[in-house]
């Protein structure tokens, strides 16, 4: 018998996820499962996950591109979890889930039956993720936990005024980001010990001790010993004059560490007696005169344009790299031909562009997008995969306690 | 039968981690799989992974503060790869290994044998896992892929330019710590994986099209669509005013967003008029008038201590938190309060602060933590442990084929 060759699937195919998060620290996390090939139920409230509204521009109110990058390969259920009914729903699909995973307060899950130990009852094989802001046992526990004020007590501002900055933000919701993808780590880890013993188990992802780790590890330094022995910090890392490089139409980013690079650095600007200048001969001349060796590196590429520079440092080996501003990112050339952005007509939204996946499995990398979902598009057509049926929903919907577009639209 | 109750032991435990990496991304990968519980060879070159160099501070050379919490809970066995003797154990080791998990540039790999299709033909069950700075197939591939390259290629400058300030660098090595936590996260997936198939496969990470998928999510906004209908980047996050505010006597982060917050914000600054002011009366004024909001709440808490502004604006239910510079972090009394930082006596380095391990697992976390190795300091008991026999071992450290403290110290 002949069939079509099924597409690659992911190493997560057939992983069953319900996703009752908002924003970016949870929607990352499950972006990711959905990216490895589980399916994912993004559950929605009436008023749709906020990011809907927060992500800059769009085509329809709700579709930012935000939302949609973060959102792509997942189906959306629109539950009103105030009602008893839209709660009985939200049960039946736990039952049938391998995963759970939110970043709602603790108070607010307890009150609507999703904490672990409820969960637990419903589904032991569960996989219970809960995304906190500040870990349970210390005093911050339950205060709010927006990224900015993460990256602020994290020390992720700290590094900047460490490195001779001003404290200020990464200009990237940074620290939502990266906990998502360790709450999507710890998830495949359960899973694989699940695989082993059977048996569900909760997982509680605090954002600070997550961010708070990041930043130690690289900056405890000299306080990791008891007395500490110098000050906190990498100085390496933290050089105030290491940034890329301004060219006579740009910037690019430069790294001439070993002898021989900084040589044929010194000669490709036009410099070649530097390598026998005292401050600049040795790595350690050039490390103990790094001001001096910073400000002449950020001071000898007016001359030239960017690509004249890149061409001339890839010759003499002295890594080098291009500069990309977000706009020159998306029509980045290596970018271009892995096709890594590739172009999808989105059934409501119209041509878009879609990220790729970064990694690359040998038994299977998902290779299908699936379009990001309007609020509640499959709210039907999940539940009835789910064996709820045409009574039971049609009454859900007229007390409003599930929406989904092809029958009226939310509140 | 009365036995002690074993210590938790992380999701991973039993899994067989063979890690030959250096600097960050590759051991910030296998340090996760470690605090998870699987047991990690570190395999290292007669001179040591490099970090063991360029961390900053150390009481003995070789040791730094930023080598050792990158390293914990690992073993280290010291192989000269050059020669046939050294290979031989490498793959004895690989043999017996569930994970490999390498950074090497793909040309040396299979110089060494230990691409995938060789890797494989000894171990079929083996997952294997190859970090690169950019992914097969584009132009970039095979350049060198420092942290600051990849932080200028992927946008992560461009972001800074986008907010209003001169390109320059995290000061953090943040693509190498973020692409490794999510090597970590690919090897969960493809061991969850090989526990319903039984084989093994090959993982290929590279830094770029992964860093350049974490700012496109974030900030590819009105670019999503085709033809562009906006340019990119998510103006809430790029907002140039948005930082730590200056108390009188160090910085906070606050996040007054509602009418709510805002006008609780307002009343505590002495300027209870501004709710009726109407460029901050409603969420729509102030977004509208985003300057000045941030400007006014820049110049606003010089008058009192971070410590007083915190007390009022939790009273208030403002969002508000501690800015902690790297000093302050190491004594975060929340982190106080959880423990995270524990002290504990290396057997080589004297007392030192460790770092917890951030989530909970119900099912068991580790808790035990191992001392981050000296060079070659688990060579002769791991082989031992694999069966190579004393003569064998004699005549490879003969031929400085493999090192051990405890016989000589490497060249």
């Amino acid at each position: 018998m002949h069939t079509d060759p099924l597409p690659p699937l992911g190493p997560l195919s057939g992983v069953r996820v319900l996703d009752l998060s908002t924003v970016v620290v949870g929607p990352a996390c499950s972006l990711t499962l959905a990216d490895h090939g589980a399916e994912v139920i993004k559950i929605e409230p009436p008023e749709g996950d906020l990011m809907r509204q927060l992500g800059g521009s769009f085509r329809h109110r709700g579709m930012s591109g935000k939302f949609m990058n973060f959102n792509r390969n997942k189906r959306s259920v629109c539950l009103d979890l105030k009602t008893p009914t839209g709660r009985g729903m939200m049960n039946r699909l736990l039952e049938t889930s391998d995963v759970f995973i939110t970043n709602m307060r603790p108070g607010a899950l307890d009150k609507l039956g999703l904490d672990w130990p409820s969960a637990r009852a419903v589904n032991p094989a569960l996989i219970h993720c809960l995304v906190l802001g500040f870990g349970r046992g210390g005093r911050y526990c339950g205060r709010p936990a927006y990224d900015t004020v993460i990256q602020s007590s994290a020390g992720i501002c700290g590094a900047f005024e460490a490195s001779g900055s001003q404290p200020r933000f990464v200009p990237l919701v940074m620290t939502d980001h990266i906990t998502g993808l360790i709450a999507a780590q710890a998830i495949g880890f359960a899973l694989y010990r699940r695989g082993r013993t059977g048996r569900g188990e909760s997982i509680e992802v605090p954002m600070f001790e997550n961010m708070a780790a990041f930043v130690l590890r690289e900056h405890m330094g000299g306080m990791t010993f008891e007395p500490p022995i110098a000050p906190p910090g990498d100085p390496r890392i933290l050089n105030p004059d290491n940034h890329p490089v301004r060219t006579q139409d740009g910037y690019i980013a430069i790294s001439p560490n070993t002898d021989e690079q900084a040589f044929a650095f010194f000669f490709a600007i036009g410099r070649p007696e530097l390598r026998s200048d005292p401050r600049f001969c040795s790595v350690a001349a050039r490390t103990a005169n790094s001001v001096a060796y910073y400000a002449l590196r950020a001071e000898s590429l007016r001359g030239k344009t960017s690509e004249e520079w890149l061409r001339i440092f890839e010759e003499l080996d002295v890594p080098s790299m291009r500069y990309n501003s977000l706009e020159s990112l998306v029509t980045d050339p290596h970018l271009t031909d892995v096709g890594f952005l590739s172009e999808s007509e989105h059934p409501s939204e119209g041509p878009i562009r879609d990220i790729g996946i970064a990694n690359r499995f040998s038994e299977g990398t998902r290779s299908q997008v699936e379009p990001a979902p309007r609020l509640g598009e499959h709210t039907l057509a999940v539940l009835r995969e789910r064996g709820v049926d045409e009574t039971t929903l049609r009454a859900a919907a007229a007390e409003r306690a599930l929406f989904d577009p092809s029958m009226e639209q939310p509140r």
